[in-house]
């Protein structure tokens, strides 16, 4: 292979939300200051090498779609390399700075241990070469532990303890090449860490194994001298019928019950929340008041379909909720954006790889300007506040400092009777809210 | 009103499981020993006054259809102590020692605290006679905190401070009751802590207002010296889009996160269970795993609906899967098993409440006898132990000791090679568990 | 009652996208016209009068929590008038020329049919009277076949004969004082027609007794020469397990089946498609090509929840989608947007009517305005056009004629060979799509 | 290969529920008469070519788990013609007389249509051999028209028409060649019929397709004098995410609209069901009274996951609904129970293809024992038609012969007053219906 692997595509400009060429920005604006701070460091976009570059258009029923020019059929070394300039033409040209990867994304798996990693050292050295040419950097790294047979009960908790050994050594050799390669966040999915029955499982043994195996990751990042953020991704089910970070708040109980809580932050996926039936927004408030948001997989499902579609997400109002909880945690770095989104099945043109990445990212830089606008309105802000300004007094600051006894609040009541209950104003918020899109 | 409620009904009895009488128990045997505990024992069978004496049939859509012939129409204060009559009629006929309350049930609210905690104090003394003379007792009691509009916002959630305070006041005379009628336990269920919406709620600091006030609960059942267990029934939502306790890992990591996790048990329900995306079997492991199954309210949903059904459970696999997980538990005495379970809107006979009552407990008692059978069979349990065998080992106990470092693992793997995985068995495990129905 | 029912309040203005006053229209324009067609004309809004003006805030586990200040907590005739007196000034006020009702709705039920009648023809002289003072009509009437006891098991579909004939007498005066008053269309929603459980419902007796009820009320209307349309309006289920009417196509089979289908249209209401496991777009389409789309009933659901919430639809996204369907199928007269949507249950504030149907209205306006950009720009509807272009040739109009049999169409490929298959473009479809926000 | 493929494994005997061999029936007995029909007879099982032999273990994120001995990892004509050698070992040790299948599963793909149908034809030569020799026949055949991305865009209704005739060509080989192999069905799953994203998607025009397509299939049928049934297949979504023939009502109004309904019958899948929202006896009976049951896809879906699982159905109250529907409707010969059901991806041993299939037939065969059980019993049914006795009157005939008009029947309600309405007795169908198991 010679050459460009993106011909026909020049690098993605901003051209404005009056702008007809598909192949440019109509909202993100890189280098454009929201609030005190540029769009790309608000975003820190980051593409998903594996959906990008690995996606097949395989699904349960259908085989692969895609026919990549740069592909030739094989999971060769050479072919990963290849592929991996291709991945970095196509970041420099979308002007993003970040990708993410599974270690098997980028580099074939071989017999034993020991050559599988001695490829993966190969392509990281390439992509180490590649990253300081373009200036890009790794958002974070993970270890595939999903796809594997070895691991169909799971890595840390699967029932065979030589599977568990061999997770570690996978995870050890996954953290070390994202150390190496600069990697900012260092992210655990457990996409089988769960059960397909209970009746055939014992769900106690496998937490404290998953508990255990945690607890090593830990200490083998200081060992290493590793100092990026550890994220759990939480996802309620698919592949297995349960999995045990089932959603921010499951993972949260599992990071309390072991010790584990100041040691790791959460990815959240907004696929992943509806799936545990809640919105996006509230996942990454639970994350967020839980002292947890660390980084967010920007792509959403479809309503009304129950497994993971992992869509480019392009809904605007979506997008302004996820901003609102990113703009009060004042950002998410050293997290930040990563396309955990796919192309359709169906779409298998190579423009459409950079038409899906341009239309996430405008929809979430529509996202943050508006919710800048909101922010900067406040009257969304203020009706909130006021809703609890009964809470803003000296009885409030009782109750809020855990002075305020069942006898204490008792004899209020019978002193002041009946309390009066305001309107909550819902479709008012809507209405402060829409006139932001 | 005089003599008796259930004129045509005497006490029901066990007649076996040929019997064609749907006024008799055919699997239900009070007395009858199984695994070492009597059934009654296992059960601790108690009547929610609310579904059984209040229900009305009235839905979203349509008006009360209920009309037994003891009720005059009236929420009197005469009426409520008729209606408890009925209630011990009612529990003494159908062999069951406990019954279970709301305080808003069981008497009529009035314009003031004083007036309707009067009310309470009245029909309590009523019922407190008549479980002396029936020999019965109260399961646990609770306080009904989501009826009144002015809970429209949530009790210790509500953006009201003087609703925060009714909460307590209303709260402290339902632990008080429930101490002065031997209540075992204390239930705390939160049908509108919760939000509408996230736009006009400040979820952070309405979660700190429910931990103060579950620690201030906390402080009056050691003043009072109730010794029962306060017990939280996580439920995901209806009457709100989003409840605090959606689920049971949510509400125990709300319990860690505020210090309360000794304090409080979790009520597991088992339609709220499956609204949440989990089987009931499922809270009930990770209930008990946690060291927090303290009470089941025994009822279902219908699987194709989105909504609160409590219907009696009527399923013999998944009662039997319930009863593997109070098996396991060694019982869940101080707490038991609840019937939150309503008739259905169109069945307007008086029989048909002991009807359902009588199919729920059959149910549940053909659960515990074919979970017996399984636990006497032991070849599920052998299933699952063998899974795990390889973790019955010394390395496998360095593991889960915590003393199995990445570095380790990972040399064991390039002297063991490729691990071999052993088949799950889910079919067999799934025919064993049949070959006890 | 004396003077006005909305003292503070004016007539709403259009005051255009920049205006920040809540009781003004943003995006809602009735005189100015889009595509050919004014906007008034687009959508002949109509205010629901059960959910404005009946709607209590009662839900499930909670009491009533509106307190309207025309409202004197009787059900009373006169109380009726004086309700219907404050429709008028809300629909005036508002802007809208529609209104819509359940015969219970605005007229009291009395011990006796006759009574009742008598009841709806006070309160229906009345409403025609203001009727013409205002130059308001009625969009749609129906009768409510849910709410009182005698339909629990369902009207038309109730196992009671009685019921069924008491139904037929109820829906004769609603048709008729529908045709009294001008109304253009009438609505069969047969919130009970369906059932609770299998095990104790004739199903296919029951379908036979719908379709003998709507064959009888197709008879009436020519009878009374009432020349409006008859619509029914799907709901997959609520109150029931499942409703006959489930969705557009199930209705459709239904009309088809028994010789109805040139009779009925259909109204899609958004939140039961949603509930039905369709999006709001499908079930419109679904109906318009089946010829079926007669009227929409403008509100949403919630995606994370599995009842009618029937909140104001305020995703524009949503409305821009739903506004193509209805510009394709050149608008829905005598059909029109009907608010079948409620205030949230803490929403208290009189204000609070006017913000949530002004949102509402504006959200569909937005919705127009888009679709509108897209019809103009064209791009969307060419790229549709170039997907199916292989079929716009010789053969494909040979295909689309039925003639050309497998033998013709196998002896072509063995001459062409595979097919190249284009890509979908689903994200540059969303793309475009998106940029008419 | 030599020899046999289950060597351990011997025919399976019906060895009564004490046995606890997991190779033995325990409820299934082949030649007891059950209702005055075999068991066999009533059930006319299949095993499905595709799970049992082409199963892999694969999943959206796992490679394939599965290494059956005889398989050579080659998709090779040799190994094909092994393959179906295991598949008539395996149907005649389970003593199950039919087989169903795709015509991809049992002959590789090649180059061309005619290279395709030349290896297809060598497999179908060996397996009318096979069946000869076996005393086996198939139940039902069909063209697989999803896996092949020439048919991302779906088949019949692909945006393509050298797509649509392409499956014209395929569909027409694989009528022939179920003809020659004696099949009794033929089966439409229109896996990939239906769309993505209604924004590219003109429905109508694809529907018409499918319809031209449809009849095109009926007079090919004639043309060779193929006599089987021909059934559609029901599914609401998955692979796309809405797919034409959503479930029975949906496929039965588009086979009415375009004057199809007397040519084909339905294939319900019980896990379809599910998905679609109803439960499988609901889409049973709708099939059923709509005239068009024609045979049963026995698996289950899992109650909490939103995608088709294909499991074994284990449970056997729900199997006694299937049989319930199935005794009414006499049986559905020449249609019967196809296993459409699969391994676990965690069960890897070849004893669980057995083990599988075994627990699946002792669990219909229970479910045809509990129904029988009913029938004989009859008070189930005595319980339902005194539910609607009051139509067993001339008034009721009057209504059901359509010659009630809305004048008489108002004429009555005001002679008759208030009808009485009786409870639904819910609860005891719930108990007579579980005191068959």
């Amino acid at each position: 292979w010679v050459g460009e692997f993106f011909p026909g595509i020049s690098k993605i400009k901003y051209e404005g939300p009056s702008s007809k060429n598909p192949l440019s920005f109509k909202w993100y604006n890189a280098e454009e200051e929201i609030l005190g701070k540029k769009m790309k460091d608000w975003f820190r976009f980051s593409v998903a090498f594996w959906h990008t570059f690995r996606g097949t258009g395989g699904d349960p029923f259908g085989a692969p779609t895609k026919h990549w020019p740069w592909e030739d059929g094989t999971n060769s070394l050479s072919m990963a390399k290849r592929r991996m300039r291709a991945n970095f033409e196509f970041i420099h040209k979308l002007g993003v700075d970040f990708w993410c990867f599974h270690d098997r994304d980028i580099a074939p798996d071989a017999p034993t241990l020991e050559e599988t990693n001695a490829n993966l050292d190969e392509v990281v050295a390439l992509a180490q070469e590649l990253q300081t040419k373009g200036k890009k950097s790794v958002l974070w790294g993970t270890a595939q532990l999903f796809m594997h047979p070895r691991y169909m009960h799971g890595a840390a908790t699967s029932s065979e303890l030589g599977v568990y050994a061999y997770a570690a050594a996978q995870v050890k050799k996954a953290m070390e090449v994202t150390h190496y390669l600069g990697g900012e966040n260092y992210v655990f999915w457990g996409g089988r860490e769960g059960y397909q029955s209970l009746l055939n499982t014992d769900m106690e043994r496998e937490l404290d194994h998953l508990a255990r195996f945690l607890e090593a990751a830990v200490a083998h990042k200081e060992k290493i001298g590793f100092n990026g953020t550890l994220l759990i991704e939480p996802k309620p089910q698919e592949p297995t019928k349960h999995q045990y970070d089932w959603d921010v708040a499951t993972t949260a109980n599992f990071l309390r019950k072991y010790g584990l809580i100041g040691e790791f932050k959460i990815n959240v996926e907004c696929n992943h929340a509806t799936l545990s039936g809640h919105s996006c927004h509230h996942e990454l408030e639970t994350a967020r008041i839980n002292r947890l948001l660390g980084n967010i997989d920007a792509n959403t499902g479809d309503p009304q379909v129950g497994w993971d579609t992992d869509q480019f997400l392009v809904d605007i109002q979506e997008a302004t909720m996820i901003m609102i909880s990113v703009i009060r945690n004042d950002g998410i770095a050293p997290g930040g954006f990563n396309f955990d989104a796919k192309l359709r099945r169906e779409s298998t043109d190579v423009e459409d790889l950079f038409i899906a990445h341009i239309v996430g990212m405008d929809t979430m830089a529509r996202g943050l300007r508006n919710a800048a606008k909101l922010v900067q309105d406040g009257s969304l802000a203020e009706l909130v506040r006021k809703r609890y300004q009964s809470f803003d007094t000296e009885i409030g600051s009782q109750i809020e400092a855990g002075k305020a006894d069942f006898d204490f609040l008792e004899k209020k009541i019978k002193e002041w009777g009946e309390p009066k209950v305001a309107s909550a104003k819902q479709e008012l918020a809507e209405m402060i809210f829409q006139s932001a899109m």
